[in-house]
């Protein structure tokens, strides 16, 4: 069977969502790298497989999908077994608690992504200086939102629970990069989720792509 | 068996995504108004059911849930038959692509989420005056969108393919708000996506639910 197609390199943290999850499964997949200075994620060929033009694309076969943690979830879908079951399909309760923590994307990642476009995307790849304004206002909303977190992950070894999920491997790519930050201490006041977050860069997964994201092509 | 119960009331485009849901499912259902003026969205016996402080939040027996596109897909799954089935979880292919149209909460509703609360909320509610800068940027950014919306549906009837999913139902609070600004107009140039919101309007559970909206309380 040919491999999966993820188009965008780990270098994105979208495109690294996707990665972390195929790596969990241990799908075979290659990596088709976009352009971004050619601006080949405008270009028709890439438009046809993501109309927004944005990266991650994927491709298996003839299913042609966009969105990361669309992307994530049909890769954790397609190669569940019993053993990575990290959606949790087939009980209910597992797999509403597993979709509440996409907190992620509506709370978590909004947050912590502009912190890290204002100190790390914005000044090394368009040479545009940190808005400090943002940073700051940011870093407090992520303090709340920790908050919320370290209650959480105090009482569950989890977001979802006792069982690691789809939720849990959605906080990676961004964290990753925020850890890169000078805001990276931030944490350091919520030990159950310091401990959540150390616990996830041992798995080999996480280990694999943090070493592609550390690359930074 | 007791019905499972909504806190928040239809007024609210989150709560009213929830709704929507349990009505195309015909399932039985309490809501619990929670009282704003009152900020009882930030007492504990409420920040126990969504620690965010925020509604909607959903109990069923001892299982209580937040955000609101978790919710219902937890409603759709739990109520799913062989007739109403809008997650499609046992076809990888048809759930995937119904995930990648979340595109509603990542760009559709990020642009039309301002001029909601620029045109009706902030005014009507708070008494803050539109700011008309964020209504036009949103506009344009909306226009954008609706483009590649119009591209997916004047070639399928509904975004995830030929049958109607959580992806479409989604959708509908915030539109049905956006068509009450001075805006909906903006509609009547992309041919495909106005039939497609005149048949979601068609259907019983959003008409129900449309009402509800209506009475703004």
């Amino acid at each position: 069977m040919a491999p999966v197609k993820v188009f965008g390199s780990a270098a994105f943290t979208n495109v690294a969502r996707v990665l972390v999850c195929l790596e969990e499964v241990g799908a075979d997949y290659e990596v088709v790298n976009i352009d971004f200075l050619a601006k080949e994620h405008k270009k028709p060929e890439h438009l046809a497989r993501n109309p927004f033009g944005e990266i991650p694309a994927f491709q298996d076969g003839d299913l042609v999908l966009f969105e990361s943690r669309a992307i994530a979830k049909y890769i954790l879908r397609k190669y569940r077994t019993g053993e990575v079951d990290m959606l949790r399909e087939s009980n209910p309760e597992e797999a509403a608690t597993a979709d509440v923590w996409e907190v992620e994307a509506h709370q978590y990642s909004k947050a912590v992504a502009p912190i890290v476009y204002e100190c790390i995307v914005y000044p090394t790849a368009y040479g545009i200086p940190t808005n400090q304004k943002v940073v700051d206002e940011s870093v407090e909303k992520l303090k709340e939102v920790l908050e919320i977190y370290e209650g959480r992950l105090s009482k569950h070894e989890y977001l979802a629970g006792s069982f690691i999920s789809v939720a849990d491997l959605n906080h990676f790519p961004f964290t990753f990069r925020f850890m890169e930050t000078p805001y990276a201490s931030v944490f350091d006041s919520f030990p159950s989720v310091k401990a959540w977050w150390e616990k996830l860069l041992l798995r080999p997964s996480v280990k694999k792509i943090s070493a592609d994201m550390q690359k930074r092509v």
